[in-house]
């Protein structure tokens, strides 16, 4: 690596670590104000505890040696660095937390803070670094196929996803999300404009995320891997508004913020691959489906606060098999093929060893908070703070 | 262009970008928590849509090949990019977002989603790139007639602001806010906090947006550049609250916010010609014309709810003229005429066309909401969705 | 310096200068509602104050040629610079602004705007930049002797503290902060996602704070700064809540938050020098060393809003000290006992010097609000505005 590369991954940790900020915001302003510090906290911690751990645990399993191609195995708790090494463990740090941060929107306003905070851990040292091992070292058996995933839609994206799939699915939904009848009914956030800023900050983010992703200034062009993913972002943004209009229904922010964020997800995979006009309609179906997702896993009575299954688990499997739908070559079955094994493998991995963990920390500490908590709201009953004292003092006087 | 180069154009496009998030905060802070979705929303969709039609049409008219001077004709929906071309179109796209998000703040409150896009989509395809193929082509006809603004003054702010003017005149102002006998009255924002946000937030998208304009490191100072932005917001701030202290009146956090964004639009122009006296003089002197503006737009009625037409309209005006006042070598009558040239042509090009684009708008599609929606706000009639549903609805029981 | 060092300092320099949005927003967080624009006035004009003031004054009493070992006397209102110098100043201008925005919060809800100002501005120009020139100027006599600081636990963070120390004890605390038998009761500030969004931001500041300190790439390892960086701060959020969930108390965001900040305090002046897991263990003191010095203060009486001097005045002499703990070599008493000595001499100088500039301040132009504006917050004494007009209204209709 030059000088100027680790000054390029550099910048782009720090941008990639404001991600964090992102989500804690995207995600508390979806939640009513009663459960709002609650999401910060999972968001702050996310990045504390999952630093120290993909240091210590995460980084070694992920880029370790790795022999069988299945796990790295040593690197673990490193003392020495060489330049190169340092800023990309300090790179791949902020990778990992932006795994794990997925889970807690989708779980929001009604998971005890202890078990959260335990189940996020194992994301950071387990589930996320071992499927990384298989496709971001070297050696990985999925890399050595040909399995191509430029920043991460499936091994960062889809993997959060599918973990924040298993921990809804145990959970359970919020008290009142799904009547008898099966109708939906719209618990909407405290603060829209959070929800601004959170897909404001994610999508600056973004261009770290994927602009930290090159391997050389030579190999990829970095100007079209940064305009890549701004026009997927955009046309992520205009697919949920356009997907909406057509229906006649109204034209939410909080989707279009999230339609973005799909898209963005959907574009990360082939930043460095697309033309231009590939990643609009890229980010573009990345932002329908996620509209579509949402409707689909509510059916189902799946709960999800923000969507994050089918932001990041949805979007990030359509923007892996876009890589070899929208080919710089010739089209090639045989890199299609390889592009949903490694999808599907993402699934067969993610999903049921984190609905596994899961299930073991509901029996073990309990996850989910008790019907008499979830109404007083978590930021009382898990954290004796409340976020806007003065304020919320006022509406439960009224209540 | 070096690595070296695009590297830092890149850090620029990600600064220029965050920008959009805080005219958002700035803007939506100024506005009533009723609309305060929608100037959130117009300010997203500004970039979505603008990133987009920048990259298809507004790029090419701006840059591409200009045999008479007066218009770019190539280069339109590109798909393949050099190193240097792709950064250069993200960073421009990030340019051109900020030229047309101008105008939301101006006309907040008021205004119809639907019609408003279409506004923005024109300034971003047509009024701010047929303005800039005269000044940043290198063949245009007032670039080369001597014609200097660094990173765009006029370029990018007046032009924003006259179509802001434009559009407010069209419009007229919202319920309540001129007396019939001529007073004024206030209507304060909903957040301060967001107002300040806002603030920070375009400052350090600033030194993107200057520092970003260098040519090179040889030909540009970039620390001078940095400098200069930095003292010429400093001394907008100090220059609006100073201006209040001295007419002994309320010292105004928002005017002193808005006051060193005009300080930053001032210096735009020169920041890398002018010394730091020179740069803390003509922020300062922004920063006055900020406050005295407002009030004289307010005179004539005119219901600018941020107050971007004197920040970005008049500072831009007086950073472009301040290159030719205070000149690195000496003086010269030419280059102030130039100057004042460029000025009044940016005027002449761009407020009669906004002018003429927004009165057909109003008679297509209409452009002001009814009393009625004015009133109950338009984040419930154009977005069926509000900013704070918890204490907004306590708010409306009250009322 | 390289060309490459020119950009990355550029890089941090926007970074730093972002801190002070997040000494804003975590400060105006803390405060109630009432007084939250006054906080977010006093970091806005720090900074514009701050800016001019440290170009034309500081800058040179701290880098200017320094013969005594005790003051620079050079370099005052500086007009041309070098590529390097003017690079440097713009960083060392928003480290300033940083020293100085350290007072603000503890001194938060009672002291009046223009006398803040001053002191602002005598910290900036005078306190901050005679300690620095004994350190951070190669003629230095503290860095004669080989007191090492890499980024200023103790010449920024320390000092900043002890100003704030030595305010807090002239000013006397809030109104109903204590009671006649000692007891300390809770004034919780009115916004905890601002709280958290003050914190996620000078996390990010803070990778341009320490990674803009090194030397030069072949000197420092960039990588291992902002990996000790980051580490830090991890470490200090989990100290605090480990101290917190250990005594079997609430476990507060609040007091999680403030602890990561005093984790990276506490990091910054080894940043360049620790292994990660002296990293660690430096910034999980640090984390518990907030909480503690917190409760140590409010026993005297001394009333923080928001524990600035616990996080940088504490967290930085550990800090400091922790330099010669974990050394790189083998351990050196004369090393420690030059830390030792380099933090008691920042204590001698920046409390006794602030103390008095402080009691100056008080007789010419009084420092505390008086009770009834104190009661009534100093957004509307003060700045006639306040931050939420909308909501605050049917708080003190119902008052």
């Amino acid at each position: 690596m030059t000088e100027l590369q680790i000054v390029w991954v550099g910048v782009c940790t720090t941008l990639v670590f404001f991600m964090q900020a992102g989500f804690a915001f995207l995600e508390a302003g979806a939640a009513r104000a009663k459960n709002s510090v609650n999401v910060l906290m999972k968001n702050y911690m996310d990045m504390c505890l999952g630093g120290i751990i993909f240091w210590g645990l995460g980084y070694g399993l992920m880029f370790g040696s790795n022999v069988t191609g299945w796990i790295g195995s040593n690197q673990f708790f490193p003392q020495q660095f060489s330049a190169a090494e340092a800023i990309k463990m300090a790179y791949q740090i902020m990778f990992a937390a932006t795994a794990a941060t997925i889970v807690s929107g989708a779980v929001a306003e009604r998971m005890h803070f202890g078990a959260y905070l335990v189940f996020s851990g194992l994301v950071t040292g387990i589930v996320y670094p071992v499927y990384g091992s298989w496709t971001w070292n070297a050696n990985g058996w999925l890399a050595k196929m040909g399995f191509v995933d430029f920043a991460g839609s499936t091994v960062v994206h889809s993997v959060g996803g599918w973990c924040a799939l298993a921990a809804i699915m145990v959970l359970g939904p919020r008290l009142g999300r799904y009547s008898r009848q099966g109708e939906v009914r719209d618990i909407p956030g405290h603060s829209l404009p959070f929800v601004g800023l959170g897909g404001f900050i994610l999508w600056l983010g973004w261009f770290g995320f994927n602009g930290g992703s090159i391997n050389s200034f030579a190999e990829h062009n970095l100007g079209v891997v940064l305009l890549n993913t701004h026009l997927g972002g955009c046309a992520g943004g205009l697919g949920a508004l356009a997907f909406m209009a057509a229906r006649k229904e109204p034209v939410l922010m909080s989707a279009t913020v999230n339609g973005s964020v799909a898209g963005l997800v959907s574009i990360t995979a082939g930043a460095a691959y697309l033309s231009p006009l590939a990643a609009i309609l890229v980010g573009f179906v990345g932002g329908i489906l996620y509209v579509f997702g949402v409707r689909l896993l509510d059916k189902q009575r799946l709960d999800d606060v923000v969507g994050a299954v089918s932001a990041h688990g949805f979007g990030g499997v359509w923007g892996t098999l876009a890589v070899a739908l929208f080919p710089q070559g010739p089209f090639s079955f045989s890199a299609l093929w390889v592009q949903v094994l490694g999808v599907v493998v993402a699934f067969l991995w993610a999903f049921p060893v984190a609905f596994g963990l899961f299930k073991v920390l509901d029996k073990v500490l309990g996850v989910k908070a008790s019907s008499l908590h979830e109404q007083r709201g978590l930021d009382y009953t898990e954290h004796y703070e409340v976020a806007y004292p003065e304020f919320q003092k006022r509406l439960d006087a009224d209540a």
